[in-house]
């Protein structure tokens, strides 16, 4: 979706007002000011304020109301009670964006809460662009625009950073400058009233100084809105977000295994992956990587190639590197002759590189040379410690050049590791402000270089084929609604059984019963052996209740299930009302059990899970998930991408199941909750997969309570 | 095991003489000298050259005979082609310990490996302890020693530092100083040609300067010795390490799955677990770890509150709190109380406690004095960003001040994390310089907390309780050797039964039969239904060439059973000698199939593992491993730590297994493996146990090639 349509405006002025410009050094409308002038912002500003004349120089302006018409940006940096009267003043003169900096809003409770609700109405009607309230402000470099209350001012380079935490921004702003990261703008989002992510996310893709989107995230405002966004923003650029607050996705209670597992931060590692964002763990990583995309291309391959003047920092590379998927690649026969003749006889030829500690720069960057120049190497790792033959710097300016002499179209990711303090700082700065990441161990470089890879394989994916089932509608309607009706918002196996017909979904045969004479003919007709289980709309957990026989032989055997059931279930749940038995074809041969689940996240919609029945998904937690509407290729990564899929595709001579019968059940899961938002929860456990195909050989369906 | 008697001079001299001082500024004998003089060191020097009088000052001795006799330590900085003879030289006048920096040893390979061998031989010959060859030397920073060519000294602190990797040394010397970090001692072990980590630990244990152990390792000299020093060291202080070269660890071909699963890294992955030392994954870890063992107490629980003047950074707080399995725990109603005075209205006063961007210096301190006092806080986390209310520098005096006032037998352990750079730099420098650990972001910070938790609960383990199991030794060996007269390397279950009859494991019942007639009748006589399986002392994957069928009911199915079975395996296998069919009872009701194995590991002998039979061992990768011998509750924790234990805890009203009658599988299978070193390999798969006890129905032994 598009975003804001005064986006440009906001972050592209021609002009600024700053509404409670302050003279006195240390308030925030001073600071703001002063950041603004610092930055060496070419435009107008326009300091207001009813008290004095002129503010750090600049004349003012006593009321908005003397501002002129059309403005493109105003900050608010005034108490949030003033806030909405001066929102009002500001829509008079036709304001195109506002920046509250103010606190006091959603975030506090109460009237702030009220507070913000009038904004964001004031901010539709006049078809203004609001960041925050409650937000740092934000910062576009190039333009030299600075608008926030930070103390110092970023780099410039090419990383769109947005973050939903202030605080976070002053910190990084701060953190940034000594470790050389640079960026393009950097943006405090704060409550999110109108501007949200999604909005962000469109603006840095678009914004052509910027190569990678960075971000901190809390929560998304609108799920599907992100999902469109992020999915857009990524087919453009690198975009990596850090989401914090899985901790707090607590543990509803759930009635189904899918509800139970599918937490909150589920859906935001679905979300996520189908709109290929690269995931960071830890706030350090976020700025590695960070930094790695800005800095480096796309690699063509897995191989890395390490280069060390010592063993044992170059073993952890080859440690991490394994551990990261990657490839400690061979060096090519021609590579390892010529460094046969650039290193002494007892240096290692092989990959990790290792030139001795007593390598003097000339042999360092004359291996490096080597080693980047071989077409099996992907990505080049250069790994160094000080040592009495390596003064730093000189070694950091020679690889320096050797880098740049690279044709454009030759280029590799490179990432340096120098291990030390104040011996490599300075080569290490060297290293950076060239454009080559440099690490404190060999570790995060690896982890840099993996990212990397990961990017690459994304961009590689097939592009999504969506789908779309046939299905009677009406039919389905009318099961779930005939439910609601009788004030049931469980269906279970035995009333969802229209809608499985209304989908086509696959059944094993299956057959009331109503009386046990009923059971052995119904059972004898199906074929023995068959399963049993009982039929009432009251018994979800139908084993709990000893409600399920299997592998009943005969009919001497089938009336005597029929009778226990019936009688342990009466027993044990007296107010439940039971209609008889289902009879059911026993599993065919060969068949292995799946579960394929649903839930509705609050923010992102229907969630789907897969995973092997039994203690798979439960108790090992081995399932995937992704949000609907699944396309073809998420169908085919959730099945393969649990760690169970070798059973799937067959153990010790078993054939492998009917993949694309599995397939079209997660693909029809999907579409039945995209169809029916009245379903909180569903599940077919299990369905039942051999080399044939697949049938679904129970379900549940959990509705909410209310019609949406 | 006792470490060199001679450490102590080593490490402790009265004298040290330079073998190979050089006045020429750069030469590694220069250098060390100049280290050792500028380290303050209070003993006598004697710089030997054969050339110069003086040196740096010091008065040189110009040859190796006129040392006085008994010296303390030697430092050998000359050609590895010399070491020898002056090694000679230096045993004639008694020496007790050579530090041999001197490279072109066994790490060059051929003639370097055979000198390193006479190094061995003279070393031993005449009782010298000898650190290195082709290491760094050494530091003890409080007697003034640095008999290392590294640059700079590290700064003094309790952490007791030894590095296989002298790279890696100059490397952290340097890095460690901005941080803080400061050492007891610092040593290189080099090639490990006399002293190795196993000495090292027994001492760094005993000296009383030194709080925390912290090691580079890539590989153990002596397993069991490394064991043994290793638990003594960890039950007096922590002792933490990197184990760099799990990636070398190779597939090599094995024919059990123990041996294919059990790679060398998963020896020394249990040896650090039963020897009680942490595991760091990465370089940086095991430094932020070292850091926060030497500074700070064991935390009493796993409580953890947060502090913190920003929310962002406090979610992502308490995310990695709940990541490392640690808790973040209420606080009393009076503390809450007290806070609700303190801070503002709109602050969280529960953990994480936010007292929000605007906090003063006062508000901050009187808050983490607040939170500190509460029993319910096991360890504190201090999480701040800077703003315009935050001078850090006075915030972190105070702090030092509230932490230091907090009665000796009261202390937590406390971690700051202070986002930023050059706001921040100093404060982070007076916290750490105080005693408190300062991280950039919450994760290391939490990461720190959890170990020292971690450490604590291993303290409070119970004491291993060793156990011997009754058996006939000669009986087993009697066994072995007949399949070694006929040539046979692997026993297969037809061969072993004899095995399991010694070691009193229990078996289902199982009878050998060599006709269809007798598989009858012996399927009768055990009870159906019933399993059987080829028999043949070539033949060990019988499911391979179709030699098991399962559940047989009758005697009809018997005969059939048997006949199929020996003509599939005569034909797939012609050239196999076959025996007949085994009969085996079937797996008793309720059973669960669970696989024990032992692969000898050259290192550190016997390595036992457990893990669910089927999938789980294999495509999961869902095992356990210990060394031999386990104790009681190495066996307890091996089969509660494996991801499928609730299978064998009973799940769906299933019972739980018998698991004293498993522990006595896995004691029983650790001492087979130590009683006869001529196995390789061995497994019983699969063990059935259920409520009432374990059977094994099946074994296999893997004999070494010669007798040991």
């Amino acid at each position: 979706m598009a975003p804001h349509r005064n986006l440009e405006q906001m972050f592209n002025p021609s002009h600024i007002a700053i509404i409670g410009a302050s003279a006195t050094s240390g308030k925030v409308g001073h600071t703001v000011l002063l950041n603004l002038i610092t930055a060496g912002y070419k435009g107008k500003i326009y300091p207001v304020n009813p008290n004095v004349d002129t503010i750090l120089g600049l004349p003012t302006v006593r009321k908005i109301n003397d501002l002129p018409q059309n403005l493109d940006m105003a900050v608010l940096c005034i108490p949030s009670e003033h806030c909405l009267e001066a929102l009002e003043q500001l829509a008079q003169i036709s304001v195109k964006s506002v920046v509250i900096i103010s606190a006091g809003f959603k975030e506090v409770g109460g009237l702030g809460w009220k507070l913000e609700e009038e904004v964001i109405k004031l901010a539709k009607k006049h078809n203004i662009a609001v960041l925050g309230p409650n937000c740092l402000g934000y910062i576009n470099i190039d333009k030299g625009i600075n608008v926030t209350f930070a103390e110092g001012q970023p780099k410039s380079g090419t990383i769109g950073f947005f973050s939903q935490s202030g605080a976070l921004c002053i910190g990084i702003i701060d953190w940034s400058k000594n470790k050389n990261i640079g960026f393009s703008h950097f943006i405090s989002v704060g409550n999110k009233a109108v501007i949200d992510e999604s909005d962000i996310l469109t603006f840095l893709a678009n914004d052509p100084n910027t190569k990678v989107i960075v971000g901190y995230l809390e929560s998304v405002e609108n799920g599907s809105r992100f999902l469109r966004n992020a999915e857009a923003a990524s087919a453009k650029k690198p975009v990596i977000l850090l989401r914090a607050g899985s901790s707090n996705s607590g543990a509803k209670a759930a009635s189904s295994h899918t509800g139970a597992l599918a937490g909150r931060d589920a859906a935001y590692e679905a979300a996520f992956k189908q709109s290929g964002i690269l995931r960071a763990r830890e706030m350090e990583e976020l700025f590695q990587l960070a930094q790695a995309f800005a800095l480096q291309p796309i690699p063509l391959g897995p191989n890395i190639a390490v280069v060390t003047n010592s063993g044992g920092p170059g073993i952890v590379a080859a440690d991490a590197c394994e551990h990261y998927g990657l490839t400690m690649t061979s060096l090519k026969p021609e590579t390892i002759h010529t460094l046969k003749e650039i290193l002494p006889s007892y240096a290692a030829f092989f990959n990790p590189v290792d030139v001795l500690g007593d390598a003097t720069p000339t042999r360092i960057v004359q291996t490096v040379k080597t080693v980047l120049a071989d077409e099996m190497v992907h990505s080049l790792v250069v790994l160094l410690s000080p040592t009495a033959q390596t003064p730093m710097e000189q070694i950091a300016r020679e690889l320096v050049a050797v880098f740049e002499a690279i044709p454009k179209d030759k280029k590799k990711p490179i990432f340096c590791c120098f291990m030390g303090g104040t011996l490599v700082n300075e080569a290490k700065n060297i290293l950076s402000s060239a454009g080559y990441p440099c690490y404190d161990f060999p570790e995060p470089a690896m982890r840099s270089a993996k990212a990397l890879f990961d990017y690459k394989k994304r961009k590689e994916a097939l592009p999504p084929v969506e789908v779309t089932y046939r299905r009677d509608k009406n039919k389905a309607e009318s099961v779930i609604k005939k439910a609601l009706r009788e004030g049931s918002c469980e269906l279970a196996e035995f009333q969802a059984q229209g809608l499985l017909e209304a989908y086509e979904l696959p059944t094993p045969t299956t057959k009331l019963c109503r009386t046990s004479q009923e059971a052995m003919d119904i059972a004898h007709k199906i074929g023995f052996p068959v399963v049993m289980k009982i039929a009432s709309p009251h018994i979800l957990h139908k084993s709990d209740v000893g409600g399920v026989v299997l592998n009943i032989k005969n009919k001497e055997e089938a009336k005597e299930a029929f009778l226990t059931i019936t009688s342990k279930t009466q027993r044990l749940r007296p107010d439940a009302h039971i209609s008889g038995c289902l009879v059911q074809a026993m599993a065919p041969s060969g068949s292995r059990e799946v579960i394929v689940g649903v839930k509705r996240d609050p923010q992102f919609g229907p969630l789907v899970l897969f995973g092997l029945g039994g203690i798979h998904v439960e108790t090992l937690k081995d399932f995937s998930t992704r949000l609907a509407p699944l396309t073809l290729s998420d169908a085919h990564d959730m099945i393969r991408e649990i760690k169970a899929y070798p059973i799937l595709a067959g153990m010790r001579g078993e054939k492998p199941i009917n993949f694309n019968a599995l397939e079209d059940i997660l693909l029809i899961m999907s579409q039945l909750a995209l169809d029916f938002p009245l379903i909180e929860e569903a599940e077919f456990n299990p369905v039942l997969v051999n080399e044939k195909g697949a049938l679904v050989a129970d379900i549940r369906i959990i509705l909410a309570h209310k019609e949406s």
